[in-house]
């Protein structure tokens, strides 16, 4: 896995530099690079289009921004950190003391020498984020301000990556792509599914699964808006983000509580011994908030290590480059891929001869020799698939209730199968 | 609060002295002066009349009731107190030596120095209850015993109190008014109730709340039996006893136990972080024994501060004016308009919008500024209703399920409302 | 209880020698002895029959087995203990080295004094079972090697006994007796259930109990497979195994894990206070794997004292006389007998009176004077016993509810049904 993390730290470095927002040329020079590890169909939806209770907005592209002092200097520079600029702010050309400049400067004053990350989407504003051991190094005086935007119709744009598989029923991956130069949140969580769908094409799985990198709320929003019908066939679902701190895992239950990937996910990481938390479903976060409203709920959860505002760094200039990992997203991506084993396997059998056990010896599926109490798993394995598979218990319900390995127990299920004990 | 526990006490002052019963003028003294503090229904039911299983029996009133001794000494007096005469005495008049007499005078040799409450409703019986040192220091001898009862056909009485609502569904609050001087054991029930009743009427609210003063057991059989329609329409129900002793709060269940007075009690009683027990129903207490009989099931619990038989005090003489308290019979109230309070406000909300999240923003009700993590509470339990208001869920469910509370998420209930994303 | 342990005791001295295994004379010796305790319905199945996805299979008869160095001398001798032949093993009459004849023979290395136990039912296969230390001791050279065994068309032979109850719904007591010359597994757990039919026949109960004496697996599979019809009444079962050692109590739930024989068994060995553990259903173990398969399903438990496979003495030459005692199948016993005792009584009761309480004291049920806080258990029973009689809860919801000990309650039942005021 070291070198899938490297790889992954590489597609990380090359997409944190650029300034991304819900809209604009950032999001489809990020989607470009993306394209270039798994193609991408990316969408363009243009400025007005009504989605749910929403409306796409303007789109909004930047080109520079400062602040500079009576001598030129500029002691705020976009060109230094897309944070310095406040999303979505309209574009300004102006002259002003800092007493007047003060109302649109952002600082993190128990942060001193972070920027902060601050957006005005719906609401015409215009400021800078700065930190504030910056600001208090500005004197008194007058100050130059500019920010060289345009808020103009245009197009929302989002891309989505399928790998088909042996059934049309999808499982969704989402990641949101709206989120300027902060590594873990979320371009580590965009690497950990490029790289996850390159996993996956490996095998042709059983669902299919579908991969969107949208920019957040609006974007996801947008998705569900255009895809009412696909939205039916989503069976199984996972946010990403926030997966390259150093953090543990943590993985927030869908609004059911109990869906599938709920407990496959739990499985997955209490089996595997990794430290990790699970989060009850609350109605806050990344975009199983769209997926998991009341209209949809659809079984979607969402993985991260440290989750959502859950550390220092969190929508500020040190989530950079430093504060993510190669190992920490490995870590993330294998957890990925050995969830996604399980529920692509996860299946519900049925004993086609439930009435006493089959005779598993003439069919070559046990020891011929009695009395020993040292039974293999594979031998209990098959005893548990027999015995619970009666349409109402899943092979993980197997695995769960007898403590088995699940990949025993659905290698004992295969080994069933193909003898005609029991039917999918 | 401390003015409304000095008027609970007063009011609790002038009612421990009056021996009352199941039946009897005690009753109608009682409900006489909880009348002069709330206008009440006084129902006069004639005895023989046949309710549920039960029939209603002859009346007892009391004069006068003592032992004397050879000196002519009162040794027990009525007089002193109306526990010293067993319930439902019938009358007599006679002389007779210690001897015999022994076989009508209950004592509490543990606690010698407290008088029992004893009764004999439906075996026809007389007796005294007396202190053991009282008893100890009788001389062997002939004494004079007197009991200037009367046992005749008349009447049950119980009386109501309504506060209007919004909906006929109604509320019951149910108090046993058939114990004699035991100022606990329930004229601190009666006394809270009272008062309880007034504070509902200062403003309208959702529910109908229905007062019921009635002796124990065939009181509250007698009400179920002439409000056979109006059961339907009860939807919860409180009976209070043991309201102003110096123990912590219990709520017992109601038979259902998961009835949602019993979340109101228990949420508002661990939120307001008092001390307090909560107990599972027992077919054995006060009158939540008809309430909750399998037939009506209804869903009632009981308050009490120590509850039923739980302290030495209980059904002795000990159970006096000392033995209760302003303050506690305040905070008895306290919980009380706090549980109502909640009970009043919680209900299933459907949101209009359930497909993604509405958008808050537009409406005023989100800030514009995006990417700080300190969002409001009052942001996120607008979040919460919207997420959780499916129609399963009310905003008890959503305060417990987001740990907000309950006032912040009936407010932001309220803002969706006003603003049309929802429905009750 | 110690008189009987010594009887059940001298039953297992009997059977404990016995060369027994699926089919043949062993089986039909060891049946001959129980039926001089209980009268025995014997079946005799032949050879070939298909049982559910099983074929009944030749029957295995053994006069004498032994290997004889160059000498003459037997090192392994049949005669001495019928472990040390492999179950079903093929006639064999041969010379040969050591180096070949070892393939053939089984030790124990880890317990190098003991004789394994090990079969071969279903594929042709001869072999010895000996103490490692015996085989260490044998140089290497010839050695005559003889197994007088004949392996022909014959029968499996199984036996019941049933205890006719009022009702023709049956419970099921099942015990394997397949084992040579293992003490506590199994004629220990044949030896209680003998004595538990006989204690069950002292007064008709109210289940029909049956008593399935039959081979493992095979014979429990024969017995479902010739008893369709039969096994729609079996309402509830235990399976009866390894009761004579010096272990605490196990009892193994059946497959649904909630039947009412679960329930029953857990409260007799909680409220009895004796140490005891309860494991979850699996699908290995004695034949309520049989029992419990999904097509049967039937509630069906296991009560062990140490559990199958369970101590180290299991399936070898140390599980012998000295391994199990009088006392543990004393206790053994004593555990059924009160299990069957709350389970023949359990019934569900409707509250005929079901608003409000019925009024007890009228009919003698109550007592007449008021007050008092030492109500008797007997009338808490009832009111227990009227309150949850609605069709929904059994007197052992009454008993686990209310924390009464289950004859109370059943008293209670009984008391209220003579006064007319539940039927069951």
């Amino acid at each position: 896995m070291t070198a899938l993390g490297e790889e992954m730290y590489a597609l990380v470095e090359r997409l944190y530099p650029l300034c991304r927002s819900i809209t604009g040329d950032g999001v489809r020079a990020t989607l470009d690079i993306v394209g270039e590890y798994i193609p991408l169909d990316v969408h363009e939806v243009p400025t007005g289009t009504q989605v749910l209770d929403w409306t796409v907005p303007q789109e909004w592209n930047i080109r520079d921004a400062y602040v500079a002092d009576s001598a030129g200097h500029r002691v705020v520079d976009f060109a230094a950190s897309s944070l310095h600029v406040l999303g979505y702010s309209v574009p300004v050309s102006a002259t002003m003391p800092l007493s007047e400049l003060r109302a649109h400067l952002h600082t993190l004053p128990d942060q001193p020498s972070w920027i902060p990350y601050r957006t005005s989407y719906y609401k015409p504003d215009w400021g800078f984020c700065l930190a504030q051991d910056t600001l208090d190094a500005m004197p008194d005086g007058e100050y130059e301000v500019c920010i060289d935007s345009t808020l103009e119709d245009g197009h929302l744009t989002y891309a989505e990556h399928v790998v088909h598989g042996r059934v049309p029923d999808e499982v969704i991956v989402s990641c949101h792509v709206c989120h300027p130069s902060l590594a873990n949140d979320n371009m580590a969580g965009v690497a950990v599914a490029t790289f996850l769908a390159r996993a996956l094409a490996e095998h042709t799985p059983y669902y299919t699964y579908r991969f969107i990198f949208a920019p957040g709320t609006i974007g996801a929003i947008t998705w569900l808006a255009r895809n009412a019908e696909r939205v039916g066939r989503v069976r199984h679902g996972l946010v990403l983000a926030c997966a390259g701190d150093p953090g543990g895992l943590t993985y927030k239950r869908s609004r059911r509580g109990d869906a599938e990937i709920d407990r496959v996910l739990e499985h997955v990481l209490t089996a595997s011994e990794r430290p990790h938390r699970i989060a009850e479903f609350t109605p806050y976060g990344y975009d199983e908030r769209q997926y998991c409203s009341p209209g949809f709920d659809l079984g979607v959860g969402s993985l991260t290590r440290t989750p959502y505002a859950g550390y220092p760094e969190y929508h500020t200039s040190a989530d950079n480059l430093d504060f993510v990992s190669p190992e920490a997203m490995a870590d993330t991506l294998a957890v990925c891929r050995e969830a996604f084993a399980v529920l692509d396997r996860n299946r519900r059998y049925l004993n086609l001869s439930p009435y006493g056990e089959p005779q598993l010896g003439r069919r070559g599926l046990y020891d011929a020799l009695g009395g020993r109490s040292d039974t293999k798993q594979a031998q209990l394995a098959m005893l548990w698939v027999l015995n619970l598979s009666d349409g109402e218990h899943s092979l993980l319900d197997v695995a769960e209730r007898s403590g088995l390995p699940f990949d025993t127990v659905a290698a004992a299920a295969d080994a069933l199968h193909g003898a005609g004990l029991v039917k999918a």
